[in-house]
């Protein structure tokens, strides 16, 4: 009997936006070899009797490599088991996908992708933004923050002149080299931008901004996405206005205030 | 009592792509309002007690107004009834969700958005095509084949400079123009790409060609997307092996030959 990889997309994290499919195939497993964002809450859909294994590789630190999660998948599903490779979000948008297909396909595995829902269409619902809008943007990017050495780098400048709406993946933390990458790309300062951080998640937080503000914003968790783009101003006006809140907490405790002295501040503008 | 509005995506057709929380919202739905590419399997799934409406602007002959559809959302809502606006594939890209949204809002309708799988995420894992690749594309662009007066225009010229993977969403049934656009862009005549029909459905069709090849595909049946980029070259083999008898038909029938009489014609390159 030959076993059989399914691809998984576990969406952004409430295991209610698991597709039916998806949260059928993670009953159904043997093995799942979930990535590191992959939510607990979602974990929790798998059934005791299966082998469940962490394979992040978490902030650039590889605690295991992507040979090696390959050699495992290949390894039980060559046993005759059902293994789910189950990746945050949809596994073909950033997700190495790519190189896992090969990988089985190589090795004469059959597998299946099911997709999810990803972390920008999460965040676009959470935070009640169009990704696209017929007088604003008639397109939408996804890029990522995080390069493989040698992989190309989308040309920014490109995409800035495209008028698309962006959605930065992975952005990390520093808030302040996204800013100056997006300054220098063409991107106005008075772009709005919103961070949105575990979508969908109970601990879901939506910060909006603007482009120039962006390095006064605090660190919000992982997974989180960046969108830039003049659709923020449509968003959901209980996050716009939570915005100026923290816009001016941050802009405050620059200012050596203290954290409940807020300093106003205007949409998308400078502090005053 | 008030009612309350659901925007849900609907996914790519497959009832199992709904999400969870989409097949559970539309079983306790009291009205649905759907459009025209939502597909039967899932609208099957809609209990038999509630009203259900085709609000659907086919091919553009518009059988209803954007203000119509606003209009029967509030109208529905404000009885104290769970709505449903159903949007094939994600409610936030391509959706005109924007404006549904502005409009409840106005009318102090309570609205939650659920997402869903969109159109070129159901292609991608159809075909086994990665939409980002480390060596192949670090981005990823959606835009329409279909355009609002006035509306803004995706600068492709921009878009095919970036190098990021280009999903062409609505892209009728025009090849000759979208290889016109494509190679004026700066796209190059030998860059692949694959039209994908009804991904995830029965009916599901894939076909690879090249961008100066796409004037000889077949017309397939909406909804289709077009994706575009050296990713196409990672999709599964068998789509790539059709790819080769559905171009030789298609030349074959422009130099004559009958149905059975193939041509040979080489990956991406023109007819020998």
């Amino acid at each position: 009997m030959r076993g059989r990889v399914f691809l998984v997309g576990a969406g952004p994290g409430d295991p209610e936006l698991l597709t039916v499919k998806a949260a059928r195939i993670l009953r159904e497993a043997d093995v799942v070899l979930h990535d590191d964002l992959v939510s607990s809450a979602v974990l929790g859909n798998i059934p005791q009797t299966a082998v469940v294994r962490n394979v992040g590789k978490r902030c650039g630190h590889k605690q295991i490599r992507q040979e090696e999660i390959q050699f495992l998948m290949i390894g039980f599903a060559s046993q005759g088991l059902r293994v789910v490779r189950l990746k945050s979000g949809d596994p073909m948008i950033f997700g190495r996908a790519g190189e896992e297909i090969e990988a089985l396909r190589k090795a004469g595995v059959e597998c299946e992708i099911v997709p999810g829902v990803t972390a920008a269409l999460a965040a676009a619902a959470s935070a009640q933004i169009p990704l696209t809008h017929r007088r604003l943007a008639s397109s939408v990017v996804f890029l990522t923050g995080s390069h493989a050495e040698g992989s190309p780098k989308p040309d920014l400048r490109a995409i800035a002149s495209s008028g698309a709406t962006l959605v930065f993946y992975m952005p990390g933390h520093d808030y302040r080299e996204i800013s100056r990458m997006l300054t220098s790309a063409g991107w106005g300062g008075d772009t709005p931008c919103a961070l949105v951080s575990r979508a969908s998640q109970r601990e879901q937080r939506v910060v909006v901004s603007s482009v120039d503000q962006l390095p006064a914003v605090q660190r919000v968790a992982a997974p989180a996405v960046v969108v830039v783009g003049p659709v923020i101003q449509l968003g959901d006006p209980r996050f716009l206005q939570q915005e100026v809140m923290e816009i001016a907490v941050a802009v405050g405790r620059d200012a050596g205030l203290g954290p409940n002295e807020r300093v106003p501040i205007s949409w998308g503008g400078a502090a005053r």
